[in-house]
């Protein structure tokens, strides 16, 4: 890796690319605007594509009959930062301390997607071409629940034909240990507003004789869940394929265990679904989780009111077997049969993404774990895991390709949490990772 | 009343006295001088009182021998103005509409102690003497809880000694109807923080091994309630005394009742406990309620975090019969019981006031309801209510003398809500008052 590549790694940490939030959208743009410039300083053909959204990046290298295509996933758009005052340096003033990169977005993805883009740029500078066909698919709504993607994909599925596609935004299950991951979770987001009285009220003048929507909301939320953990809403299970025992076997002496989940949480102790370690509980189980609870007063001090209204911001995490929508329609019965007469509730359905499961002796993931051993010189890992990357799926349905999740994050990297970080040498295999794997999918 | 007065209240309303609020420590200081100069003015003897907090104004005529001493208590400090876009126009520039003063504070409380200033201002004017001596003690931290009057009481007894109280701090049951209330519920507040992961974690990477804390705190607030509306911490009810039957029988033809109570909130349907009214409820049951709830992403979209803490703001309303500082600690151990292992607890004990209650048949009662009676034409009612005047009790137990609560407030006034308003008329009618009690009480 050249000094050169990564401060424009930096660089491309340095734009605050926050999809969620209206305010950043001219940094959106800025930041899609320094891709398409990336593209064509490499030598790839490029295009932006406006989607009623955030654009699409796309890039390719002109088709070489015979060759395969290998389309490479990636997303600029990065989380919101908040809280801002814990993090120890600006989100968006990348700074390397300890051989990490600590910015925004330094693991998910931008780090992972440029690794790919260093890894083709000096292939292409050095060798002046590439084993495979490229196409590079870099999008800004992935932290938004890709919502203009299907229709990009839908709208232009002739160009992006390829033979199989490669994501790197999953995570290694410690350093060192290169990582296929062959399963996600889906994710489906539900918000639940709880309306009470038409403004807040006196709790002296008013408390006892109506409804507090806090409380209420609080009531539902506790009916999410039964006494052994696991999700309470009838139906939620149907159809969730159990795990198989040689995974449980394999994943028993992995070093992502218990004590490690522990150790980089700092909770006093883990949670979760009886009958399964916390491993599984991430990589197999599906979740309901409150992501965002307001009601009434958040400033300093007391305020004496009955709040007008409570919000729940919910994701349910779901596994194989499940349908996203379905999981939706039942979780706003559960909460409509939960309640009271004394309020109205108001439930808006929000992104949804399918779960996914990939053979492991599936030629390219073969390809992919021998790359994989190369680089990490023999270690390595199979695994699933508990994010979701929805698109993938969709990548599935409508170019009818499956795809390599060969991921570079690390358990304790903070994506998505203050302090995000991505390991130099991480970024430097990244680069490797990318070429073996061009040339291990090349030779099939 | 002249108009003169009315523009002084409105100048009085002008001021932002927020006492929870730390950014508004200056206009405390203001609104205290503010009144210092308006007692001079009235001829009045004043010095404002320096308490550790905001501080305390009194004023006082030459006492003269022979006449009783009436102490009127009010307070100057206001509750915070949020959610401030749900004001029709802004609280601290008081607009009159419809007959009403609409401004934070109209009528809690700067609206019902000018009244009485004005009525001690214009006798003073016109007859040159009262017909009692009179103190005034207007203080600044009613709305968090007086947390330095007792020590300022403590301190100053001597020179507070007093005959009666008088307080307009309470609500009449309808415009028109003068309204006694010879009892009231008490306070206690507590927070409870929620300790979970050491920072916001991804719900995909961690989701289903660690506990939420916006669902353990959700949780934790459904325990709080049984099925038949009653709290369900143990021992919460111990020593409470039932209403008596001429209460309820004479409640029940108020024009404040059920009908009136879902009118004004606006709520779909009453809630609470089983077996009583909604008057009955507000004034004479305890109640625990949530007046805040936050916990995760409270911004605009989705973001997929387990957060790493969740708050619960709490204030409990008592009856007589109840101690503060015991339900405090019932509480306390309540939570500690129904916390799992998985997050960890603080909690906080905030302020605490004590219930009242004053026996309708005393000579000085019997006296404020021939004064209503006077004011009001002869309609008057009895009434208990749900908030808090916790310095009543202190009152009574350091100054050993009882309160009588002849309040102005109207059931729609909005106080502690937005759009807080005072009508015209019963400016009017609480300067009258205050003139009729002066005299009646003298009589005695």
């Amino acid at each position: 890796m050249s000094e050169k590549a990564l401060s424009r790694l930096m660089e491309f940490l340095s734009i605050p690319s926050i999809s969620t939030d209206k305010d950043y959208e001219e940094d959106m743009r800025r930041c899609s605007r320094w891709l398409e410039r990336e593209f064509e300083s490499m030598g790839m053909m490029c295009d932006p594509f406006e989607t009623g959204g955030h654009p699409v990046v796309l890039a390719w290298t002109k088709p070489v009959p015979g060759k395969r295509t290998v389309l490479i996933y990636g997303h600029y758009d990065v989380q919101p930062v908040d809280p801002l005052s814990a993090w120890d340096s600006d989100p968006f003033s990348p700074e390397i301390r300890d051989g990490k990169i600590f910015a925004r977005g330094a693991t998910d993805n931008k780090g992972q997607i440029y690794a790919h883009m260093t890894g083709v740029a000096e292939a292409l500078k050095i060798q002046g071409e590439l084993p495979v066909n490229i196409i590079f698919l870099v999008e800004g709504e992935e932290e938004i629940g890709s919502p203009n993607l299907r229709g990009f994909l839908e709208a232009n599925w002739e160009r992006l034909a390829c033979d199989i596609i490669v994501v790197s935004d999953t995570s290694m299950v410690a350093p060192g240990i290169g990582t296929l991951t062959y399963g996600l979770r889906g994710i489906a987001a539900m918000e639940v507003m709880v309306h009470g009285p038409k403004m807040d009220l006196h709790s002296g003048m008013y408390g006892g004789a109506v409804a507090n929507p806090a409380t209420v909301a609080a009531q539902l939320v506790s009916t999410l869940h039964d006494e052994n953990g696991s999700v309470a809403i009838d139906g939620f299970y149907e159809g969730v394929t159990e795990l198989h025992p040689w995974e449980r076997e394999q994943w028993r002496n992995l070093p992502f265990n218990d004590a490690e989940l522990i150790r980089i949480t700092g909770v006093p102790a883990l949670a979760g679904e009886a009958g399964y370690s916390g491993v599984e509980r991430i990589w197999t189980r599906p979740t309901a989780e409150v992501n965002g609870l307001t009601s009434g007063y958040q400033g300093e001090g007391t305020k004496t009111v009955i709040p007008s209204w409570a919000r729940i911001k919910l994701t349910f995490r779901l596994v194989p077997g499940q349908d996203t929508e379905h999981v939706l329609e039942l979780a706003e019965k559960h909460f409509q049969k939960h309640c009271p007469p004394s309020v109205r509730l108001e439930i808006k359905k929000g992104h949804a993404g399918k779960p996914y499961l990939f053979d492991p002796k599936h030629p390219d993931a073969v390809a992919a774990q021998a790359a994989l051993r190369e680089v990490f010189e023999g270690d390595i890992a199979l695994i699933r895991e508990g994010g979701s990357i929805p698109i993938v799926e969709t990548f599935q349905e409508i170019l009818g390709v499956p795809t390599l999740l060969a991921g570079l994050a690390l358990p304790d990297c903070n994506a998505h949490s203050p302090n995000e970080s991505f390991l130099v040498d991480n970024f430097v295999k990244g680069i490797q990772l990318n070429q073996e794997l061009l040339r291990a999918l090349a030779r099939k």
